[in-house]
């Protein structure tokens, strides 16, 4: 593996710019294609403003041993297969094109129309085929406000803080970032009602995830032990997991949720790896002194002191009416994922304790990331204390859920003393006019 | 559509024997390839003790207009693509099977070696590539009698009447019938215990259920109206929905079932067509005076009429001891997918109401088939009155949960008078050893 160096600059300069998203200690993969073309979309990483053409890379012989077969992989319109190669190819890939893209590199030296692709240029698709999406329940916070709101006597749950608490979600109905966003039509019962009604949901809502991509996976029946799981963690993205709450309320027991959710989750389409998050690891959420201790399978010093990444993620939204104005997106929250009360490994192990097979592509959320603070809080359900305070907005309009025209965009950013700048860049989606 | 003939034989003498699941009027789909060897798996369809193979045919010219088209897709080791084309492409495609295997064909005539495969010598697979798979929970039995268990002063939630209550599922650990089962472990905590603790399940159980395959699917964003249901079910087939009760205790609060399922669930091998279940259409289940309707998106003259299917179902167990002594396996239960709360057409249109996409090949199971009497419980939660009441086998053994090397076999057919019997095989599984 490549040691890291803060200090290693790309020839292509907008990766050098400070507040870039992707410099070359980031190098995110994601699946893209000339815009206008029918070419097939292939997987691409990410250098400032630009795309490199990993499969057009390995034509023109630029890779050699492991990183060979691996940018083999990238000919495929998904990121799956790359995935599925494990973290020594991960590395190799990453150590030649972490060459290729260097300050001084002769690597593309008049090939660089062939192989960089421009962002602006491009369409960008879902980076993975997603076999099975599961969705946890990870922030202590998110877990202790809805609960409070939806059983105040009995808020946090007594199995909360033993078991990183998931459930499966919808795979199918995942969409890349930019995609419009339809209001569901669903049950909802209001609290005065004899009856239920089926109509369109009242009350939209986003929530602020962060998207873990399994690697190689797991055997049916054959666990994945803590001390394994960094390794079997592909990378890090941006998750909106579009809710509606009324019809959630109405359905979710005992069964959990199911219809409130599966009608559209959007992904962004960068992957950040996880040696590019390196620099930003931090110690897992510290408990507090009467919290019970993970179960052993849970734990391990490595976790401990280190399962954490210090990533800061914002929420921004902006209405039609704001964009009509020319008013700026107002950033509605902004929380950090170390806030987390359970990490990515521990998740992922959670998962496979019981011998459930991981495969390449599959996608976890982490479940809204909320902190202890007010404007730490991942969802409108908790920003608004369920629509009871409601928000206003720069153009005058307030919001207690989403309305028609509303765009939420989500981004997410490592930073530190002494390391570069990391970006997720953008995870957006606009609520459809119906 | 050919016209149901009762009195239809076929040249393959073993499907007109009586008590056959596999006469010429069902005809169910599967993949499969010769026992031994290398080929690729394809898709076949089930005719008395052979298999024809459909690919095969194809090549034979055996096929005209849409058939050849439907018939393409069975060279495929999934019955996805086949399941895309929707209910005329299906209608051709039986209809020309039909013609092909009718007593007196002349169409494999001496080509018959080369078409039909032995059951005996063939190898059977998944039957689909499962994009996803939803858990329903439509049986009012079992959910009255689970729920007054887990929650005795609020057995039946106040949606249960309203909605088809359902969850995601796991879709990545869908096995073959015949794949051993590995007792999970996980996380539980007895009623008495101050903490949890992990290691293997102890309350290991079975679920009977049907699984019903979706045909062409829809679109994201576009509902499914409950008159389009049954054109989007490309068939039935059982499914075992093996279940950690302990497991499933401690994690299933707030948000449902998780690795108390996913560990595996067994799927059989042939998929029953919509098509060839016509003969036992029955009425939906005959809701009490003072149960609610259903939602008008829920309800239609014709699914009012028909949408039940008159489907036994039985469940065997077989013990290593009773394998031992040549004792015949016991039949734990019998029930009928007749009464289940809500059809299959109402799980579907439920499913899309909010737009969520449905895909070919999406699995929906019914949840546990559970009768209103004692020996139609579907599960040895229900059976045992959670170990309460435990079963003697035949072997002078006793169980209140599944112990290593219990075999379990579900069956399922149709039966009536003036209607041949249509049968769905078996679905199979053993707890392995550890």
């Amino acid at each position: 593996m490549t040691a890291y160096d803060p200090n290693l600059r790309s020839f292509v300069a907008s990766a050098n710019e400070p507040g870039c998203d992707f410099p070359i200690q980031n190098l995110p993969y994601g699946v893209f294609r000339r815009r206008g073309t029918m070419e097939r979309p292939r997987v691409g990483v990410a250098i400032g403003d630009q795309i490199l053409d990993i499969h057009r890379c390995n034509i023109l012989n630029l890779f050699e041993g492991e990183a060979v077969r691996a940018a083999a992989c990238c000919s495929a319109p998904t990121l799956n297969g790359l995935m599925a190669r494990g973290p020594e190819s991960w590395a190799a890939l990453r150590s030649a094109l972490t060459e290729i893209l260097r300050e001084g590199s002769t690597a593309l030296e008049g090939k660089e129309d062939e192989a960089l692709v421009a962002m602006a240029d491009a369409e960008l698709f879902l980076p993975a085929e997603i076999g099975d999406y599961t969705d946890f329940y990870c922030s202590i916070h998110h877990a202790t406000n809805v609960g409070s709101m939806f059983r105040p006597d009995n808020p946090l749950m007594p199995n909360y803080k033993h078991i990183p608490i998931g459930y499966h979600g919808r795979a199918s109905s995942i969409v890349a970032s930019g995609t419009p966003i339809r209001r569901p039509h669903g049950q909802t019962k209001a609290p005065d009602a004899t009856a239920p009604s089926f109509g369109p949901a009242k009350l939209l809502d986003y929530e602020l995830e962060v998207g873990i991509f399994v690697g190689a996976g797991n055997e049916l029946g054959e666990p994945i032990s803590i001390n394994d799981a960094e390794d079997q963690i592909f990378g890090y993205c941006l998750l909106n997991d579009w809710s509606a709450r009324d019809i959630q309320a109405w359905e979710y027991q005992p069964l959990g949720p199911f219809l409130a959710k599966s009608f559209a989750s959007t992904l962004s389409p960068w992957v950040v790896t996880t040696a590019a998050l390196a620099p930003f690891r931090v110690p897992a959420f510290e408990r507090a002194d009467d919290d019970p201790a993970p179960l052993p399978y849970l734990d391990s010093e490595d976790n401990r002191e280190s399962g954490g990444v210090d990533m800061t993620l914002e929420v921004y939204i902006s209405s039609t009416k704001m964009r009509d104005e020319g008013v700026e997106p107002m950033r509605l929250s902004q929380g950090n994922f170390r806030n987390m009360y359970w990490t990515a490994a521990q998740m992922l192990t959670h998962h496979a304790s019981n011998g459930c097979n991981l495969r390449p592509g599959d996608l976890l959320g982490s479940g809204t990331v909320s902190g202890p603070e007010k404007d730490e809080r991942g969802c409108l359900l908790e920003l608004t204390w369920r629509g009871a305070e409601p928000l206003e907005l720069p153009s005058g309009e307030s919001r207690k859920f989403l309305q028609e025209g509303d765009e939420l965009t989500l981004k997410g950013f490592c930073e530190r003393e002494g390391a570069v700048r990391i970006g997720f860049g953008e995870c957006r989606g606009v609520v459809a006019a119906d």
